[in-house]
């Protein structure tokens, strides 16, 4: 529900997004409150001319100087920069995907690491000299002896790609388009087929996939969709307790996942005109029970003390053998894991924000049902993982839900007044995990809650249950579900969980490297409900230590970003298995330090610790 | 139909062979007149001691001195020495595996090659530390680490072993028996487990499977089966032209012959008690055309002109990629092939034979609807195909039929009596390759046919027909068709084009090494039907030169011994390479010498070339 400034709103596509806002805010503004990612290198002053986007329909400020001189003849197009067009009332604003990526998003903060592109599949083209009967050279022979021209020092063949190579060749009048990894063909390409690859993180509640020119290196489309396994288990432990359950339940996870991805690599491809026999390489990164999953690996031993992966190395596996449908003989290229829970997509992370070779002492940190940290300091670099349960995405809260429309995601009590935003602009229906964050940031700030969490009776809002205290966020009148949003006593303990384990990894870490929060020279907040959070509310709290804020940043799916890296640079692929041997993993379960530290990180309050 | 001078039957087991014999003949003589190959390395004089067999029933000579000083307390268990065993009237005889497979057959005959015993898959075993809490290891790296321990530098997992491993080392108390192949555990066997191989000879006809044990190299069981894709078509041709039918078609080819060799498999470790779970690796060899549909390649382009081959190299494929159910990460190997109609059969026929390191002038032909022959003189080694047609396999011959039971397989004409031998002994009902060859000979050296294949109406057995002459080999009487079997002129045609082809093919090989059939040291016969023919016969009819009889070697199906020696043995892989390297291949279509040679090679008699 709009607060009572708002005037108006503006549809982002082809996001679907439709957000409030006030007329006279320029779109970067607004996009970035409702927590798009629109590249702005500049810091939108409207010189870099990143954050172009075209007006469909409403009305913005004219096209001024700035955006003319920086657009050039872009501008005649219909092109604006979002810094420099201010909102004059309702509007339906295009972002381009090359204004709209996570990795734009990761350049946005100053976090767009370099890396050489040089992809584990080269495509080799050519013109083979056609059978004669004085040389009866078999089709693949042939191929073969021409690759072999062309530096492949002894060419083989996926059995698939045999299979359609005699018919390929003749129906290209003997030119050939070969997708070459290592040393072995994984398609044959028609002549005019793109080149693609496509780069997975493969998240415990989303899923997101990213295709790729593995040629250019672009980014061509993206897409995300919920984990499908959450139908089997909303965390995962959920999932392991299910999969545990028996081969067939094991075999429906995999499926699940499977089929979606196979279902995302359509879509993208068709939105590209592509088809997914043109994807030759895949990357796919998750937590280890996702990836143990996804490959139908066991992982009842993932459930159980001392929580051992099956394998932990980096993987190349046929596409075919996982059941997805790519190009015949393509690959599925997992990065390495470094323990039970800290998974490829840690690897990622830390490959996406430069973390293993920052020379600033730095933190990098992935919220979710498990929360992985990374802390490097003067080389050495040290990870864990923490149970900071579900509460962030809404579970075990009174009135929690995920980031869907209708949540509230941010809270403000001004002067006592309470005023919040939900997702969409749409009347409230629940509380996301934003959204919680902020409402007991904004209570203890307000005096109503203390340090242990519980809640004075020092506001009109504040009412008493037969749980106990509670606090109405949003009163029945306002709502979409007919009856109060309310913040329990119970809420706030959830809360009070999650961020006493995020803060006391951290402390953990920064014991084990002997320095103190305050040499944290970069915090990087990664992953969408860290994109998504206020750092100052995390502050205030106590979930994160209290630091200068532009020593924050917030830099989105790192994981996906990763898996790119990784899936258009071999080199990437080694720095990863060299962050995985290289990283020191902390077992927190065993640490004696973790218990006295989580008790004290629970009590909330700036470094209440 | 038993001859005048049979007064006894000895049925062979397990073979289900029932052979007409004479009181006072040895089993072996009986044995090998019926074609069934035991070993007798000493020639039948009672020394070598491999003969052995075991009298079920009946009434055989007492146990000789010899026997019971070469057998020593075998003797006493009830085995016998076939060349020492005199029948005195039916007898029912069992001969172990080990004195009856193709490979002793193969030594019979001197022909055994030596070979590294070296397999591609060893065999490691260990034990593992258990996992503490200080030694959180993934399993697989648990493993990798010991195996690297053992020498193989960098192992990798199967994907499907990797999804049995945590169970299987936990079930087997952190033991393991790891099947290692190159640096790929392919399978883990279980403590008890044998580790097994399977070489398949893939013929257009019969399939023959060998289980072989991997670790001793000894063969465990062998067994044969019609070749199912015979219900698409009879021949090579007939399938290819089946199989360019669609997609479907071709993919119901290779799945019929895919189902049955998972069943062979499966028969084959029931008969040792074991699974086809333990079978680590597999040999398949077979003609071009067999090949590529075994594989689900297409075979179109092997059907027309220029004869093109998809791929020629050896290759090494998944199994399960095939739809064939071994050990989960087991791959099988497949011999090079040589050109589009000299397959992998003929590399290994030409292992097995040892003609590629032959100093002797040799030359080696398998007979079949095509034959391929090799020549290796001087270290040149040239190999043809030649069309010989399905008249030896009872194709497009009036009274045409396998080798099955009641087919007339042995024909004589001494002073005018027709004399024949069926299969079995069972009143005739047809005439097999072996015995229609046997039957234009002696109609030839009778007189009754001219050397241009012409029918004299010199025996009373001529008779007049609305086709032409035909010669009456069995009259209804004795058949159980209750028709006559004849032979007609056009039989004799057919006979007459078979034979012209193979000559020609051995001319034609000869003259390109320029040497002449008297410089042939060794003449191998290979395969099914040429181990069933009467030689003489063959020379008679011009269709082998005339060489002394020793010089012939009928050495059975020495490509199932090329397989089985692939098998075993990496080294063997690598010369089959080099032999599909360095063999010659003359492409007889395109030999302008060929017609001429094929015309003069149709005329019988001897020579008559």
């Amino acid at each position: 529900m709009p607060t009572a400034s708002t005037v108006c709103y503006i549809d982002f596509e082809p996001l679907g997004r439709r957000v409030p806002c006030r007329v006279g805010v320029d779109l970067l503004t607004i996009a970035r409150e409702a927590g798009i990612g629109l590249v702005a290198l500049c810091g939108g002053v409207g010189t870099c001319g990143r954050c172009r986007v075209r007006i469909l329909e409403g009305a913005v400020s004219p096209l001024s100087e700035t955006e003319r001189r920086v657009l050039g003849k872009d501008a005649d197009s219909g092109l604006r920069l979002a810094c420099q067009t201010v909102v004059l009332g309702h509007a339906k604003v295009y972002i381009p995907p090359t204004s709209l990526t996570t990795r734009q998003r990761t350049q946005v903060e100053g976090q767009g690491v370099e890396f050489a592109l040089q992809p584990p599949v080269k495509l080799l083209e050519g013109q083979l000299q056609e059978p004669t009967i004085t040389d009866l050279r078999a089709d693949a022979e042939r191929l073969r002896e021409a690759l072999v021209g062309q530096g492949v020092s002894a060419a083989s063949f996926d059995i698939a790609v045999l299979r359609g190579l005699s018919d390929a060749l003749r129906r290209d009048a003997w030119t050939y388009r070969a997708a070459v990894r290592n040393q072995e063909v994984v398609a044959l390409l028609g002549p005019e087929r793109p080149c693609l690859g496509l780069a997975v993180d493969l998240g415990t509640t989303k899923v997101a996939a990213y295709l790729v020119d593995m040629l250019s290196g672009a980014t061509l489309a993206a897409e995300g969709m919920m984990n499908p396994q959450i139908s089997y288990g909303e965390d995962v432990m959920a999932r392991i307790a299910y999969a545990i359950g028996g081969a067939e339940k094991a075999r429906q996870l995999q499926q699940a996942i499977v089929l979606s991805l196979n279902e995302l690599a359509l879509t993208l491809c068709k939105q590209v005109g592509a088809h997914p026999s043109d994807i030759v390489e895949a990357v796919v990164v998750g937590n280890t029970a996702m990836h143990h999953l996804f490959l139908g690996l066991p992982v009842w031993q993932l459930g159980n003390a001392p929580y051992l992966a099956t394998t932990s190395h980096a993987l190349d596996i046929k596409a075919r053998d996982l059941g997805l449908n790519l190009a015949p003989g393509a690959y599925v290229h997992l990065l390495p894991i470094i323990a039970g829970f800290v998974g490829a997509d840690h690897v990622a992370m830390i490959l996406a924000t430069g973390l293993y070779q920052a020379r600033a002492t730095t933190l990098a940190l992935d919220i979710g049902t498990n929360t992985e940290i990374a802390l490097c300091h003067e080389g050495r670099l040290v990870s864990c993982s923490t149970a900071s349960g579900p509460a962030f995405e809404g579970a075990h809260i009174t009135h929690g839900m995920r980031a869907a429309e209708g949540a509230i995601e941010r809270v403000r009590i001004e002067n006592g007044e309470v005023k919040y935003e939900t997702i969409g602009g749409k009347p409230p229906i629940g509380i996301c995990g934003s959204g919680i964050l902020d409402a007991v940031a904004q209570l203890y700030r307000s005096g109503i809650l203390d340090s242990r969490g519980a809640m004075r009776n020092s506001h009109p809002r504040v009412r008493e249950s037969s749980a106990g205290r509670e606090f109405v966020l949003a009163p029945a009148a306002e709502t979409g579900i007919g009856e109060d949003i309310v913040i329990t006593r119970a809420d706030v303990g959830q809360i009070q969980l999650a961020k006493g384990a995020i803060r006391a990894g951290i402390n953990i870490l920064l014991r084990e490297l002997g320095i103190g929060a305050e040499a944290i020279e970069q915090f990087i907040v990664a992953g969408a409900f860290g994109t998504y959070i206020d750092i100052q509310s995390a502050i205030d709290i106590g979930m994160f230590p209290s630091l200068p804020l532009e020593r924050f940043q917030q830099v989105g799916n790192a994981a996906g970003v990763g898996a790119r890296m990784a899936l258009l640079s071999t080199p990437v692929r080694k720095l990863a298995i060299e962050v995985a041997q290289h990283a020191q993993y902390l077992e927190l379960t065993n640490d004696p330090r973790f218990l006295e530290q989580f008790t004290l990180a629970m009590l909330l309050g700036e470094d209440g610790v």
